[in-house]
């Protein structure tokens, strides 16, 4: 049995991994209080979960634990993180802290400056699909944002095969209110979401620079743009573009089912038939769907997770199984 | 006074029309009753609405009715047209009947023979935007479908000012569930929609042709994906383009404000900000948004109606006014 | 036309006063600034909306506002209310303020000190149905609660008729989610809400005094519980109780038919029909149904509003048409 | 491992019940296909679920299965059951088919005869926290209603602990949509129920007759209203009674403590706290908290269940492991 710690428990991604690493066999969870925390959510007589612990390098040394979860702001997962790597411990960071390469690029994104080069250059991007040996070996791992998860796993293998013409390609995004977190805010009030939907952060989404790093297409033929659905949980992407070398949808198809023969945790569906959100939820599925017109040459392509499984805690226990030793599905399937 | 008409009146539409017309000083509604009707909603003691008479030509005079609304199925649409127009009635058909200009086109996207092709040749497109005076004039109008009169609003200025560049052009464009009337299917069964969304009818959805047809685009260049949202109504559209000769937003702003200068009905917003379905919801307003990204010439273009207003009653009366004489903003603002 | 000033305009309740008041053809609305206000909506170019001033007895005096509608916390209400009052500007109140009685009563629900019991003596309870007289010709109105809006409406006539047997009687109430206000916080945040039901302030709701000082009911044999919707607007009372002197269902909606005689906002229902929270949403009425079961003397009486509307900014303006003289349905049918 | 069938595997009870079915360690899942099945829910490919089979005793007898769910309408379940039954195969049925005792109570409450008198009168009533010995002898095994679980686990405890006054006592239950089924109805499309509330079947639902004759309650005395929530699963219910014999929350607690201890499915709340929805979603558990008021008597418990789980395929999956004798729990914690 391995002890791991959860900080940031209260908030929707560290509920979700909460509940998941509840369902592991193989190890032992802890609660690791933080002063940002949000407000408890009530708890019925005899329910109260895993033990609470500190958040500290010296609680995680006292539980042994092996690796901490941080699903935290970005601004605590960077004073979290050197104290717990300096102890042993492994660091699972489901912010955006360590996701981009340099402290330039993340300074263009998320208008802040990194003080912290080195780990930046050592973070392994936790997207197992694609960089499941590096995984296994790191002691920081960056989990992938929820939107670059579900356009890498879609667009990298389309790259990788050479079937994007040159054309825009676009990725238009919508994701449920979890994504946004749990602190309240005007934006994610219940009156402000339902029976609405909008347009935000349109081709200037931080999600941006990882979709770039990982599929291989540059910025001035990719048009991003992320919406606000009325629903808790998802992230569905239409993913247009004009293909070339691909002769049916059949073909489109296979250059996915090659890239994921043997893949665990990524589904693909018969033309004619396309993902909903219903399908992946409470899943750490990643479900794809493809539409071709042969004609025309004109492809879409659906992808669908959710955003708080294989968008964020799925994803992370699945690297935590790699980096741990523990067989990769376990507890996600 | 002038008497119209509502056939379908229990529909989403129908009901909207209802609305709309009841706070109408210039007319007078009767409620026509269709075979086809669905089921009636409670009303209590006293508000029992307009008068009901039978849905036919001779009721129709007999009434003096001078237009009515068909807020029916096409086929419905195409069985009852006719004896109107004989009797001397105007028909506002708010179906796909008369939408297209060939019984060739209607064949390929519905899937159907059409057998009144010099009804569809005469059959004047009721986006006053752009056909103000055929309408004034027309004796059968067809109001356009939800979907194109949010596209062609932001499309076809962008065509006319030659703005869009030669690389694809994307409608990536949700809707919400009461564009699917108010029949009883399991695709819009509430558990099925709620905390779901899903693509559909991608590339091939029947409203394509409409927007071909009015904003001069060519099919092999235009990705049109349809979507369901979770929520009662609104259409919002996103379309991506590589535009050319643009140098900013404000740019790209101007085309829009020269060409809908003095239209009561379309809203722009300042550049970095956006419309949202909350502000369009029971208004007939399309409102639009626009965004650029000079150094790569990538731009976005959000067109936001209420399928239910601007999207399907509202305009049709907009076209009511405009074809009895009466003030075409009467009722609507 | 007479000029009146909205107070809390951004709010939920203060945005229907604007959109209500701007269909009124008596009066000029003013938007008066509040250094407490919540974020501004967008507005399109062009649509800004009603002038602005700042919220001062000198700036209403400037603009001779005879009236203000306070949609503010209780304690800016209080703040606000005297200032305005010397200046001879008469005050619509939508808090809680100035709705009990005595500064003991408040204490008890407000759990706060109240320093103006002449106010508390001299507020109008604005419940035009009972109250009408009075309101024509109060300074300081106090528009009632959106809970006890419904509750009196459907209880009150039951009392005086005497048909209330003498076992408990139950209000089980409803809410949507624009009862708690604009003010973001974690109860009302979207994934909190959405797919999610709760009791709450069991039988200590503070909107229980009102109920009990204008229905005549005692507090011991009254059972009130609030519950949270997953919905944005309306309430929906279910009052259960034992009837006595009543032998049908249509005794029962006779009782209301003689009280409401003539009444513009009050819809009654035919036995075997019930409003639901449709039939009300964006309107100022009241709609009740009955059930009686004769063999045992169960009734159920249902009753429901907006509450935005007659729950609050309607209900507000009918106060305000009556205060100022105008005909008292105006803008609001 | 022991084979067992779902019949009406495409609803939102029989989907349930493959869910839990398939995380089930000692039982091997077949579905069994029915003529008057709905629609397929879209499968991605290699995900296909469990085997197919028809629907009938022989079907059964060549899978070795030993018991079948019946997740059907009452007409179908009593023309399935007696062939199952005659093939030794047991039946736990989702259906009210077998749920009351004699057929003129069955007439009364379901407007329609019962032809098998002997079976209404060997089934089992599934409520293991009451006849959880019974089940395990039982060969058919009739699943309780979603509303009459929820109730009777929070009002039995009352009535054996005398703690019920005199008056009335009112169950106010609110229900998501999943509880209607997965046939599309106007009732339950989209539109109709997203943003509304209604109340429904007042005092007459045919669910009331479970409550009377498993909590002991009289009919006069027991005011039942269903109500519609707009969100998919869960049943709360807020039960209003006058107490006696009980001084304050903690007495009240008592009572359902002493009757659960050692219950795996029955959660209690601390004063002060009570059960949301959320806090069932998806899980076989009945939360119940408690509210009292010392000077009055006046107490409300809220008693919350998923109406699918616990209400439907979790709780007939328990009833299995007690009849097949697996352990009570197994698939369900």
């Amino acid at each position: 049995m391995i002890s791991v710690g959860i900080v940031g428990f209260r908030g929707y991604s560290g509920a979700e991994l909460e509940r998941i690493l509840l369902r592991h066999p193989g190890v032992q969870v802890f609660l690791m209080e933080h002063r940002a925390d949000a407000e408890d959510r009530p708890r019925p007589r005899g329910f109260e979960g895993p033990p609470r612990i500190p958040c500290s390098a010296e609680a995680a040394a006292a539980h042994g634990i092996a690796a901490v979860f941080l699903a935290t702001p970005p601004e605590v997962s960077m004073e979290l993180t050197p104290a717990f790597l300096s102890a042993g411990v492994k660091v699972i960071d489901l912010s955006g802290a360590y996701r981009l390469r340099t402290p330039d690029t993340y300074k263009r994104w998320y208008k802040a400056e990194h003080h912290q080069p080195d780990l930046l250059a050592e973070a392994v991007y936790g997207l197992p699909e694609f960089y499941r040996d590096k995984i296994a070996g790191a002691r920081l791992i960056s989990n992938p944002g929820c939107y670059p998860t579900a356009a890498n796993l879609a667009i990298r293998p389309l790259v990788e095969a050479g079937v994007l013409g040159s054309d825009l390609v676009v990725c238009d995004a919508k994701s449920g209110v979890s994504g946004a977190g749990r602190k309240p805010s005007l934006k994610t009030s219940y009156c402000e979401v339902t029976e609405n939907f909008s347009a935000y952060s349109l081709l200037d989404h931080r999600h941006v620079p990882e979709v770039l790093q990982h599929s291989g297409l540059e910025e001035p033929r990719f048009s991003f743009v992320a919406h606000l659905l009325p629903m808790e949980r998802g992230i569905l992407e239409t993913i247009h573009f004009r293909a070339s070398g691909i002769k049916s949808a059949e073909d489109l198809l296979e250059v996915y089912e090659r890239r994921y023969a043997g893949e665990p945790f990524v589904r693909l569906y018969n033309p004619g038939k396309m993902p909903d959100l219903r399908a992946v939820q409470r899943t750490n599925f990643c479900d794809i769907g493809v539409r071709f017109d042969p004609p025309t040459g004109r492809a879409v392509v659906v992808s669908a997770i959710d955003n708080l499984v294989k968008g964020a805690a799925g994803q992370a226990v699945q690297n935590m199984n790699l980096a741990l030793g523990l067989p990769e599905t376990e507890a996600l399937l």
